[in-house]
């Protein structure tokens, strides 16, 4: 299938029905007195995945209105929610590595190499013996194809092999459909990453079957693709022309045809492009110093 | 009129007519054995600024292929043919400032601050004594209103009083309307910059008016509008579906009525993003480069 | 006479007496139960001035192990205690500008423009009526000397004059004379910023004469000039090598007279070095946080 | 021994004598109309090891007064040099890793990565079937071990064996002994890495012992360590101060006594400091493009 979001939510609410998907549970919950929302999504078996187009494992999205914001007084609460979401992955798993993905030098994308710049890394420490009993954290940022000319799970294939963690945590820029969804949703999943529009192409599927230990991917949609715009767009005309429109024309398609039919209207060269909000640099910032610390206090504290 | 494009060239395009365009003089020239097609559309009174869509003044637009490419070979007639062109507007003035303006945080629109990166100033050189008969060059990355609360305009009319340079050269990424345009034309003016779409809107008209000496703006088109992207859509979908669909329904709509259609479309949040390709990094780092070179060449050779 | 130190804290010291120096003035306090010390210094007259060898006002210093450290927690009372120092200072001024000096492209000079860039500004805010009854902060980043052709302080009187605030804040990276200062200690002073030594030359007095409105200067010791590590390095030499050493001979020269020796003694070359740790990257990023924070705070809250 | 210099040519110079050093062959040429002096010393056994304190293998060293300044023409012959050198260690093989060691965000530190983000990487360009009849390239930048936890030999072990090329080339920024040889010399040996003072501690010997394939080193001394300066001026004082002073008394120690003497006058916390020009990020730039161009056009011209 064609993807159009990297966010499980956005999936399961493009399945228009209002009786429960079969295979696949969704639960809701508000945090004490804070703004975020948090969502669980179980795929629970290979029925539940072909219904909803992700594979078998939970999805939790944290959605707050203030995480697009500067006071930096909101990203406290959405850190400590999400450290404790974090410390329910970890379990008592005791050497972490963690790999911030994607591009440094492209804005929207950069948000995995920031979060590693933040982060308080422990393997060394412990080796040299200069602390004790702390959890053993190390951290990789392994660059873009482009830059490398190895794929990112090439990277973390051989690191995990000759550091052997217990544990991946990837984090990731990603794609959503609705644009009032970037810099302000969270989604964690047990599932590792799969290949996806994302910001870059620097993929491919970095899970437990791939790498051999649990792969836990953090991620915050930060672009969207082009035909997704285009395909909304195609919507709202059609409802906007009426009768004297294509709404009937359209009404022919399903979503797949329609967005196969948007990535026909622009430009191939729009493929490669991708469409991100003007403040996009104090957003990424912001967000990746929040996961640094959502980490550093689930693995620490 | 709504700005789809800063590319003078493209504001002639979108003109469908075989005619010569009253007040608007335009001509082309290949520039000897290299690829790079010149462009000068010469906006020769009050009537052709109307019927373009821009001010009086001259607007030279240099296309190569090879501007896209990393092969740095490609880069050097680039910077040879936009030295000449410079030299030519600079004649024989002998102070200079330079702006580099955008945000140096966003990659599409650090364009500016890159070039200024790059160059050779030489104003604090000729005051020390340190070198003699040199043109005096002076440079500047004003920053953009969210990062200092100032209009770039404000900036660089403090600063011109101050320093009294006889000509001011301007910076800035543009966009444009053709994705096939990005990161492979410069622009340049001699009517400085008018507040447009471009990455940012950072910018209040930095003009001889404004400013009190001649201004010349250089530009790169590295983004695309949102809306410019849904209007080509509309045009693509109404064609496809012929006679079925909205193509007698949108040919009731003259050019600007369409764009005013495609932006009621698209989510208003969208007007505040753009739309880049993925190896934006790459791109914006060669061309600001051979942009620095082209200046130093024609201020200091 | 050639400044070691940029800390009237450490000119202080040099003075080795145990009486009061006449014209100035030291006290000392602990900050409630947090481990900062604040030392101030207040310079009352010319005769002060002459025997210190900085200008007449008030240096205040704050000094904490922890700053050095990682852990976010010991930076939060820092940037309390900063805060209530700057807000004592501005008072009820309502137009403030913000000024960071120094090179970007540099890690020790960089604690400057790094402050602005978590700067929260509000003068294009309260211009376009979005936000109300705040105090007016506009920011820069005048960059060096060698990137611009200019001046800071040229910059700085531009636009001054073109914004009118009430207030200049200016952040710059100092040079300390001991090493354990470097990255625990930050110095406000409302003298503004004398030439001194520091990581570049990039400045010229900026303070009060020059730029017509109150100017206070923060600043955080990064480096240390290399002939200051010759002479303590001198000193401890003849004192290691006791009578069939060159103690007696040192003896003859006062602290002056060594300091120059020492910078005879190093190749010419060394006077356009600096000293600085290994670890400056980090040190630089949290204390500009730290100093950002404490801005916001005194001027928004 | 103590290291004060990574440079096998300031080794050599150290030891003070006109004969030949035993097992150590050294040979000096010129580059045709450049300025660029060629020293090729070979230290061709056990012998030559414990006599020049290198380990076995041939360092050349290209030094040009030219590497040092702004204009990009005395760059070119520079990167032809390099890339003739170069060529000759790679001979006829076909797969190649550059690994750029060093820390980003320590200035004098960024000369490895910023020369990986200049380099033309085909590994993934020849996987895709893009490109054809290439010089494989991969290349990454490990980070230092603050960041990620792992040591560079440890990221470098991990990524050979997964890539297995034939040829590793590590490029580093090095201490030198003489501060006018930093930024002006640029090191090739074929051994390697050895653990160094350099700029960080981010290194165990990356050599072929350890990766198990040719490994060839690219250094540029960037900083200067504090003994250093200080042993130095030690000499200048005890000349300076004749028969009444400390010479006699130094000339009871020998070269490494002596440094360790200089080790010890100077604060413990100078161990983990360096000494860096003011104009270091400019040098760093330009000379990291020198090289980048230089393997570029030995892996693919």
């Amino acid at each position: 299938m064609l993807v159009r979001t990297d966010l499980a939510l956005e999936m399961k609410e493009d399945i228009e029905t209002n009786e429960p998907i079969k295979g696949v549970h969704v639960s809701t919950k508000n945090n004490g007195d804070t703004d975020i929302l948090e969502t669980r999504i179980v795929v629970e078996n290979e029925e539940g995945a072909m219904n909803l187009g992700k594979p078998v494992g939970t999805y939790i999205t944290l959605e707050s209105e203030h995480l697009r914001e500067r006071d930096e007084s909101f990203h406290k609460p959405m850190s400590k929610v999400l450290s404790k979401v974090i410390k329910n992955f970890i379990g008592n798993k005791k050497k972490i590595m963690v790999a911030g993905l994607g591009n440094r030098e492209v804005t929207p994308d950069a948000l995995g190499p920031y979060v590693i710049d933040n982060l308080y890394v422990t393997r060394h420490l412990l080796k040299e013996g200069i602390i004790k009993h702390s959890v053993e954290i190390s951290a990789i940022a392994p660059g873009v194809m482009a830059q490398t000319g190895m794929e990112s799970l090439t990277v973390l294939q051989a690191l995990t092999k000759e550091i052997k963690p217990q544990l991946l945590i990837v984090i990731d820029a990603l794609a959503a459909r609705q644009s009032d969804r970037l810099n302000k949703t969270i989604q964690l999943a047990d599932t590792g990453i799969s290949p996806g529009s994302g910001v870059g192409n620097h993929r491919n599927a970095i899970n437990k079957d791939n790498i051999g230990i649990p792969v836990i991917a953090i991620g915050v949609p930060t672009v969207i693709s082009v035909p997704t715009i285009v395909n909304d767009a195609m919507d709202a005309m059609a409802e906007a022309m009426g009768k004297y429109g294509p709404k009937n024309v359209l009404k022919k398609f399903n979503d797949e045809e329609k967005y196969r039919l948007a990535c026909e209207l622009v430009n191939p060269y729009f493929e490669k492009m991708f469409v991100t909000p003007k403040d996009i640099d104090e957003a990424v910032k912001r967000i990746s110093y929040t996961i640094s610390e959502a980490i550093n206090e689930a693995c620490l504290a």
